[in-house]
C-alpha cells in the first residue's frame, strides 16, 4: 500500500499564524567515471553514482520567528551505505538567520565554482584549496547570515569543535608531558560579503584556521579570497581568487589559487568550461575542462564532461535527476 | 520539486475495515553547553544540538489488531552521523501491546524524571542510575504492557540478547579454559506497575539484572523503585526513589537513589526546578538545578538552565522545536 | 503535528508530460528464531525482527525517459541500526531499463526460491549456493534488462568494483613484491533469461565468476542455473537446479543445487514445503521444512516455519505486516 507524496506548487495551511510543515525531495547521478591516474590495480573507468535524499522541516512560531530543519541521507557510490550529508537547524528572523550543523564557511558565502562532469572531475577544488572546508577537520559548525538591500554577509567559526585533547609529548617519569591542552584547537573564523547589482556580484572572503593537530590536511594560517561573476543573456561566468598566508615554519609558504568557469545555454543544451590553477608544489599543471548538459524536463539531464586535472585525464558521463 | 506533506489533524481514510498509515514528524534543539567538568584540553563552552526525525506507522487489520512500526534517525551534534535514536514494532489487541526492538524497561514505565536543560544536564541520571537500561548493554527488547482501568503494568526482558560468547578465562595448550557458556549472560527482567488517580499517579518497579561480562557497567543485582507525582494546577511535582541490591561481591555494596522535579507554568514561562542524589561514592555530592522554557508557539521555545550535578555546574541555553 | 501520508490507490498528476513522483512504504516482521545449531554459549531461542522502510522517486522527462531512485532503511535485529538494505538508481524506455547501485545478478532473475519462516530459516541458500551474489565481495552494480513479448531477460556486471589494490605478496628490501594488479578483481558477468506462458515460467540463468581475492567465499568458476515454476489455481511451484563448474585448483570441485517451493492457499491460510540439497562436502544432510502464513487482512499475517537445514533443526514464528 503505497504511499504517494503530493507535488504541490502552493500549499496554503492556515492553522493560525502558526504552522510546520515537512518536505521531502531529493537528487541523484549515475554513469561512467574515468581517471588516468588511478592507482594500479584499480580499474580507470569505475561506476560513479550518487544519491540524496532531503528531509526539510520549517516552523512558524507566534513570535514571528521561523525555526527549520535540514538533513540529506545520501550514498556515495554503487555499494550504497547510508551517510549524513549534511544535517543543520535554523532560527530566522528580522535579526538575520543563526544556523547549527553543517554550515556553509563564511568565506564563501559569495559562491564557489561549478566543476565539469556529474559528480565532478576537481578542477574547482585546485581554485579552492584553501577556502572554506577544504580540508578534513575544519567544517565550521555555527554560521550567523543577514541580508540588507544587495549586501548580505555571513560569520562562521567551529565553536567548540576539535577540542580533542591531544598530548604533543606524552608525560613520562620525571616528565608532565606537554598539556594536551596546548594542542593546536581548531579555531577557525570566517567572514564574508557579496553584494549583487542587476544579474552581477562581487564578493569577498576571509578565512582564519588555526588547524588542530592530526587533521588530514595541517593548515595555520589566513585566507583571503575575491569572487566576481554574472550572467549576460545566455552566457554565465564566475571567477574567484585566493591568497593564503601561512602562519607556521612546518607548512608550505603562501599559496595563490584561482579559477574561472564560464557556460552558454542553447536551446536544451548547457556548454560549460573551467579553469583553474594554483601554486601548490605538488600542483604542477593547470587544471581544465570541458561539459556539456543536455535537458531531458522535469529535472533530469544527460550531463558529460571532459577535462585534465594536474595533468592527468579525467572524464565522466552519465545522467542526472531531481525529484 | 518539492513535496510538502500535508499537516492534518483528522484524517479519514475508509477503505474498508483495514487501513495502513504513514506518518512524519520530528524534533529538534541547539543552543550552548557549559560543562565546569570538561577534561583538559577541552571547551567548557561547546555547541549543542540533536535532531530527531521520526516515521511510524500503522496497520489496522481485519482481526481487529493494530500493528505497528516506529524509527527515529538522529544527529546527537553539530558533526552530524545518522543514528538509529530506537527502531520498535509492536501488535496490539484487547490483550495489550507487545513491542519488540528498542523498548522501554518495565520498571520505568510509571514515568522517569525530568532533566534541566535542553538535552539535559543530567541531574535526572543521578536519580536513575540503577533503573531501566542506564548503562550499555543492559537494554530490553521485548515489552509487555497493558490497561485495566487507571491501572497499566508492563513486564520486560533482554530476551536471547547479550548472549555474546566471551571466554573468562582463554584456551591454552593443556587448559581448556573457562567455557565461552560461563560467561554471565544478560540475563535481566523487569516489571512496572502504575495506577492513576485523577491528575496523580504512583507506580512501582522492579529490575532484576544479571548482566554479561565486558558491558560499560557492569550490574549484578536487583533494583525496586517507586514513582509519584501528579498536577495541581500551574504546579506539577514528579519523584522516585529507588534501592538496588548487589549480588557480586566485586561490584559495590548497595544504592540509594532518589529525585524530585517541580514545574509551574505562567503565562507562556514554565519553570522547573530538579533535585536528585545517590550514595554512590563517585557521588559525592547532591546534584539540583533550574530550569525555564519560553513558549514561542507552533511547537517551539526558547530554552535555558543551570545547575549543579556532582558539585560541577553545568548549563544549557537555546531552542528547541517540533514539526 | 504530525503528518499524515495519504494512501492512494490512483493518484493524477498531469503538470503538464512530465512529473516526479515520490512514494514511502515498508515492511517489518517480528517474532521467535529458534537454531538448535547455535554456537556455545549463545541461546537456541532468540528474538527476530527485521524492518523496512523504503523511498522511491520516479521522474518522467519530457523525452518519454524514465528516472527512477529506490532506497530501504533497514533494521535486522531487536538491537537496531540504520542500514542502507539497497539503493538504486535506473533509466528506463523504449530501449529497456538499465539499473545502477544494488541490482539483481541477471542469472537470478527468472526467480530464485522462497524459504520457510519469518525472516527464512535458510532452505534457499542451500540451492541457492553458488548463484547470483551469494557471498560477500559478489555483488553485481548494473544491470540492464528489457522485455519483448512473454520473453524478458537481462545482463548484469561488477563494473569497476572490488578494485581494491590488494598485494598478494608485500613488498620488502631487494623484493618489489607481487605487484597489486596480479590480485584476482572481481571481474564478474551474469545473464538471465525468463520465458513466461500463461500462470507459468522458465528460466535459465548463467554467471561467470572471477572473484575478488580476500572475500569470505573465494569463487572462481561459472555457474549456470535452470528455473521453472508456475500457478494452478490454488497451488504453486518454483523449483531451480544449478551447476558451478571451478577453475582454480585450490577450491572446491563442481557443486551441483537445487531446490523446490510448493505452497497451497486455503481461505486466509497459506501452506508452505521447502526442500533444497546440493553436493558441498559441507553440506551433508538434505534441507527441508514447512511454513505456514495466516492472512489477518491489510497486509499483516502470523507466520510460522519448521525445518531441517543441513541436519540442525531451526523454526521462526511471529507475524508480518506492511504498509
Amino acid at each position: 500500500m503505497k504511499k504517494i507524496l503530493l507535488a504541490t506548487t502552493a500549499v496554503v495551511l492556515t492553522a493560525g499564524a502558526s504552522f510546520a510543515e515537512v518536505t521531502i525531495d531529493g537528487s541523484a547521478v549515475f554513469g561512467l567515471n574515468y581517471d588516468d591516474a588511478a592507482a594500479v590495480g584499480t580499474d580507470k573507468t569505475t561506476t560513479l553514482m550518487e544519491t540524496y535524499l532531503n528531509f526539510g522541516a520549517v516552523v512558524e512560531s507566534d513570535a514571528g520567528l521561523t525555526f527549520g530543519y535540514n538533513t540529506t541521507i545520501a550514498t556515495y557510490s554503487t555499494a550504497g551505505g547510508l551517510n549524513d550529508d549534511g544535517t543543520s537547524v535554523y532560527m530566522k528572523g528580522a535579526f538575520g538567520k543563526l544556523t547549527f550543523g553543517s554550515v556553509g564557511e563564511a568565506d564563501e558565502m559569495a559562491g564557489g565554482l561549478s566543476d565539469i562532469g556529474l559528480t565532478g572531475i576537481g578542477i574547482d577544488n585546485v581554485a579552492e584549496v584553501r577556502t572554506g572546508d577544504s580540508g578534513s577537520g575544519l567544517a565550521h559548525n555555527v554560521n550567523y547570515s543577514h541580508e540588507v538591500g544587495a549586501l548580505s554577509f555571513a560569520v562562521s567559526t567551529a565553536l567548540g569543535k576539535s577540542t580533542a585533547a591531544v598530548a604533543l609529548v606524552a608525560a613520562t617519569p620525571g616528565n608532565a608531558g606537554t598539556a594536551a591542552a596546548a594542542a593546536a584547537p581548531n579555531d577557525s573564523m570566517a567572514v564574508g560579503v557579496k553584494y549583487t547589482f542587476g544579474d552581477y556580484y562581487v564578493g569577498l572572503g576571509y578565512n582564519d584556521t588555526n588547524a588542530a593537530t592530526g587533521i588530514v590536511t595541517p593548515r595555520d594560517g589566513k585566507n583571503t579570497s575575491v569572487y566576481a561573476g554574472g550572467k549576460m543573456g545566455a552566457f554565465g561566468v564566475k571567477a574567484m581568487y585566493s591568497k593564503f598566508s601561512s602562519e607556521t615554519a612546518a607548512a608550505a609558504d603562501d599559496v595563490k589559487a584561482y579559477g574561472i568557469n564560464m557556460d552558454y545555454t542553447t536551446g536544451a543544451a548547457t556548454i560549460s568550461f573551467a579553469y583553474a590553477d594554483n601554486d601548490l608544489a605538488a600542483n604542477t599543471k593547470a587544471s581544465y575542462g570541458l561539459g556539456v548538459s543536455y535537458d531531458l524536463g522535469a529535472g533530469a539531464a544527460v550531463v558529460g564532461g571532459i577535462g585534465s586535472v594536474n595533468g592527468s585525464t579525467k572524464a565522466q558521463m552519465g545522467v542526472s535527476f531531481s525529484f
